[in-house]
């Protein structure tokens, strides 16, 4: 059992919580990376699946319950994420840390400013 | 601009600084939920990749470099989630916190405890 | 061998074909339904990538060089869905025909028609 | 209104049938490539969801109640593709055919014969 209290509100705390509730079920024999991934790949689109039909203005004012639903999936992705990270043993802060400066040097601020074509290109290089 | 230093390692930092990039970058315009919840989906899609012809075992035990590739796939993942809770002004921790509860009252150790079948049927109601 | 021409235009010719190509190579150990699916997200994942920073009416309007790269995930799509398909023995165009008929009676015109609230609703159930 | 029969067979039988469906309901509207795009990976999702858990061998071998539910998710699928080629433009089964044609060539049979690791090399490239 881990010794972090369950109230701990940072994602290592989650991450620990996680192994203890995988560990308590013997559910550990289901997640390998390869089956995590999918399980997260569903998670998001069920994200998605919400926002297929609605227009992006409609997207930015849900209603309070969609959004609580909204809310849950997005919950279930980033405990899977946390999961998937940990069976492969990466430190997900520390690597979105890393990814954000690369981005910060690929996307400099003067090429890339408010300009939806060169926002694309950039995007998809 | 935020206060918060670049190295600041938790979930919050990282919302801060991913808003000043995009704000600097004039990118707010593209990133409606609904567009984030298909990054979001293409960044998960991109994990997927790496393992659909992988067996479970060797997921599990990536080489080197292909565990570079990974990191920055859940590394672009969680920076897509992070910015779409941030534009619902949903709190990831918290989300996960409640859904974690509410697991843990759903899947009872005594009822769920290392049956594959058991599991999935569980996972599926 | 197929005895099938390479210009047979139906579904039945691709699948076969496809059945050819795999078997040549000696990749059926590979094309379980489970790693499949995994390749067929991957692919639709390519798709909604293309979209992802779009409006609706761009996405209606693609240039000539980005509508020849969508065709090409579309073909990737549809390829691994018959592959999937054949490999579970399912009948995708009688189970496509009869979910249509199930969508006709589960959506009568007179209470769909026309009403974004609506359809998200029905949608939904 | 189409002047094929219901049962028609072929991809472009479905293709005039959905196109009346969506008329019928004015749901034309909503159809744009970008929620296609959408609806089309979240339906992949599902059929995910199904294998996320099982092992390849399980895969192989559904209970006949869980096959017939991945069946409707394969239809489901076809539908949403056959829907957002059309909004396209695309005729799939030439698409496909074209990609197949490459593949040929991308992947000769010499170099890529049943070698795992060589079969993953060439299909990242």
């Amino acid at each position: 059992m881990s010794s972090l209290k369950d109230n701990d509100l940072s994602l290592e705390g989650i991450k620990l919580r996680l192994r203890d509730f995988a560990e308590a079920r013997d559910w550990d024999q289901f997640h390998s990376p390869k089956n995590l991934s999918m399980a997260l790949s569903a998670e998001v689109a069920e994200i998605v699946e919400h926002f297929q039909w609605l227009t992006e203005e409609q997207s930015k004012n849900l209603p309070k319950d969609k959004l609580a639903e909204v809310e849950t999936e997005l919950a279930d992705t980033l405990i899977y994420l946390i999961r998937l990270a940990d069976k492969l043993d990466i430190d997900l802060i520390k690597a979105a840390q890393n990814k954000i400066e690369i981005n910060e040097q690929k996307y400099p601020v003067n090429k890339a400013k408010g300009n939806a074509k060169k926002y694309t290109e950039l995007d998809n290089e």
